[in-house]
């Protein structure tokens, strides 16, 4: 499966946040929405800093709380 | 392996924009740049519309020239 695991970016570490992402979503306001294979789903303020699929890596920065 | 195909949305329909697509980096100013597994690089004024790894697709939306 081609899902990735979600890191958020803190004091320049990539702290794991969500496992097995299969859907990453944008919203208003600057938020990102993201939904696991498991059907997990998580909303938080923050903006995309990079994603590496053959790496399953998607890395987040907060922006807000 | 886990790459995925850029789509640009037009007029609500999705066109392939560029396929096999390994790195995406949301740059200063707007800009997106993406890598693909071939080595190809564009960078384009867009923004992310949602992302569907195991669809294998990655949708954005043009913001500026």
């Amino acid at each position: 499966m081609c899902e990735a695991s979600v890191y958020l970016l803190k004091d320049d570490k990539e702290e794991l946040f969500l496992d097995s992402v299969d859907i990453l979503e944008p919203q208003e306001g600057g938020k990102i929405y993201m939904r696991n294979l498991a059907g997990e789903q998580k909303t938080l303020t923050a903006r995309i800093k990079r994603i590496r699929l053959v790496e399953h890596k998607i890395v987040l920065e907060k922006t807000g709380d």
